[in-house]
């Protein structure tokens, strides 16, 4: 079954907006086992709209349309949906009264304009959006079943994982479920986790299970996707290749499914009932602020101190001032982490040194150093590693490093592991 | 003159990566004067791309190809575009031997697949990349002239700017210059920012400024185009419609064209030779991440102190210890800011100050309270407001305000202005 994603409006096709409700929707799409075969991007015109929709026809079975429900006269995917299925316009008198109710609880009266909402074409299917004014419909174009969604990702979002994707299912028939499963790793690139989960999927009968790789620098997902009509079976059948997976990756694997590991990190001090500190030079508070937007536990992350200059960082927790040739090495970090627990009596202590961003930096080749270190209850612990890229590039693998070393250190798991994009 | 963009990869399609060549293409185009009519994304597939090249031919007058210019063989533009022109491949020597110049000069060997970034079709005009191993070409394919560029997007933002937009001036030919004005604001929605800017394109003869808006929350983009032929007489037209922006918008501009607010920030402590110290509860350090990632001047930003602990931060400047009932109020960050200001020996300290998440505030009518306080040389100035949104959004309002207050203190204008999104 071939499926083509079709999103509408000037704010789309300008590029004003950028077009994540495209990517979410083939994503979750392949996630789901569906082909997605081809993406339109038209503006809020009628001939376009109008065409857009007749080529999509040709081309696949189901067509997804996103955007251009609202209110406004230039929401125009109703009207065209009429038009192209040859039906005229109705009143959908329950999604009317449901705007009006909506309106009603919160002492506001509907604008005139809302009940354009609730035209649909003739004969059309209602899909529901219980979180906005934009209700959703399916009408059949040329042979091609069209879904029509809202622009706004979280109305877009909810519908179509609870009403889009089961019609599809359906459409599909056969086997109707996926189970995905995920493993966030950091450390090794995509080829060498290709080449270390070599026959992971050999290890389910019948080529059920699918691997597959999504690189986030630096992170790397592992998706293992199985296909099934039932649930306790998909698991059954995913166990003994999932159980391959966190055996062959072992401490490389940061989290599974929707963890993060901030929010591990954050979960296990809070298990612990133990507090952190993190002190960061040349960072921007990158390692700081992901721990304390991790959510819950979050409240054990006592302090975050940031800072350009060493000295500071030194003066803050009433250590030795480091001279100002101090070299960044693991000896300063090591000290600076000791005085830091100490001074903010705390269980645990992180310090993420790094050098400021050099002039010229921004080639290809740009490589710089950042040095960890450690304190806890049973001793101190550091880490220095060469990373590459540009300033923004790099401050992004040594955050990464420093909250895996964190959370290898928080797990009694060796901080120290080569990963593949250290450098010499 | 209509263009169509027309991005290709199994990445773009599936969704594994959102599609951001797509609206820097657009946006480009747009704040050039040109006209996108359509967007098309295809799979690294050849009957998918045939199609969608004839597909594109038919509406468009140019048609900007983005991406499969690899060395790999699941790469297949130029293939794709030859069988399409009805011509064959033909090597590019001159872009060979700069391949090959490039890995020498790296002491490499060129792989032999880069081969075939160098076959062009039979009377393809040559387009340079001079960051890459990708170069682009042009053909005319059924009356369309379409460009071929680099998926890399620093390498397709590049030949964009300085290969593709002369290319498409000339083709639309008349007036071939653009100048785009921009004027980053806070505090003023678009709705009212387009009532304060009533006429102001009249100021300028012959309707050859237009003013559009762009809003990035919290911050809203005002921009002026004036099309020309010449730089200085698009400046002189262009200038006493930006000052009527300047004076109408007021303090509520943060910045002009590619500053930030947290740029000026930074540049004027450089400018005067003094230093901040920031202090932030429960923001994540979105104030003090931006201002230490500034650039030049950020070295003035001595310290930035993070944490959800009220007690904590008043232990840090070493002052009263905050008691646990202590409200969210002014006074308190006006004292703290006091206290930052002589412990961190600093010219100026900036406490901001917000209320943890609260569980059910996620949705549309969320709001949470910021309260501020600045001290400096000549004394101290707080500021508090009701802002609206989740937390993620309210962390982005709360962020900005802060950085705008900062901004406002530092050039002597007074810190409080009402602001639209500002909630009682």
């Amino acid at each position: 079954m071939l499926i083509e994603i079709l999103c509408t409006g000037d704010e789309i096709l300008s590029g004003k907006t950028v077009n994540t409700n495209y990517s979410h929707i083939a994503r979750r799409l392949v996630e789901n086992g569906f082909e997605v075969c081809h993406g339109t991007i038209v503006g809020d015109d009628r001939v376009s709209l109008l065409s857009a929709f007749g080529r999509a026809a040709e081309r696949a079975d189901a067509v997804i349309v996103n955007g251009g429900l609202g209110p406004t006269v230039d929401d125009l995917s109703q009207e065209v949906a009429a038009e192209a299925a040859g039906v005229a316009l109705e009143l959908h008198q329950p999604w009317l009264d449901r705007m009006a109710a909506w309106y009603r609880s919160r002492g506001r009266e509907m604008p005139d304009n809302n009940r354009k909402q609730a035209m649909l074409p003739a004969g059309a299917e209602f899909i529901d959006n219980p979180i906005g004014t934009a209700c959703g419909f399916a009408v059949t174009i040329a042979g091609a079943r069209f879904f029509f969604t809202p622009g706004v990702p979280r109305e877009m979002r909810r519908m179509l994982d609870e009403q889009l994707l089961p019609r599809l299912r359906a459409m599909r028939g056969g086997d109707s479920l996926i189970r995905l499963k995920r493993f966030h790793s950091f450390g090794i690139g995509e080829s060498r986790a290709d080449r270390l989960l070599d026959g992971v999927e050999a290890l389910a009968p019948g080529g059920r299970v699918k691997l597959g790789f999504q690189s986030h620098y630096p992170q790397l997902e592992t998706k293992l996707m199985v296909r099934g009509e039932d649930q306790e079976e998909m698991e059954s059948i995913l166990a003994p290749v999932a159980d391959a997976v966190r055996e062959r990756l072992g401490a490389f694997i940061l989290a599974e499914d929707d963890e993060t590991v901030e929010g591990r990190v954050v979960a296990s001090l809070a298990a612990a009932r133990q507090s952190l500190a993190v002190m960061e030079m040349h960072t921007g508070g990158a390692v700081g602020g992901r721990l304390l937007g991790a959510g819950e536990g979050s409240e054990w992350i006592r302090t975050c101190q940031v800072s350009h200059d060493p000295g500071e960082l030194a003066r803050l927790v009433g250590g030795t001032p480091l001279s100002a040739d101090a070299r960044l090495e693991s000896a300063v970090a090591e000290t600076l982490a000791g005085h830091l627990r100490g001074a903010s009596g705390v269980d645990h202590a992180l310090v993420v040194l790094t050098a400021p961003g050099q002039p010229g930096e921004e080639g290809a080749e740009a490589r710089s150093l950042v040095v960890i270190g450690i304190a806890g209850p049973s001793g101190t612990e550091t880490r220095e590693a060469v990373l590459p890229g540009s300033r923004e590039w790099f401050r992004l693998g040594a955050g990464e490093l420093a909250l895996d070393c964190l959370r290898r250190h928080l797990a009694g798991v060796p901080v120290y592991q080569k990963i593949d994009f250290e450098q010499h």
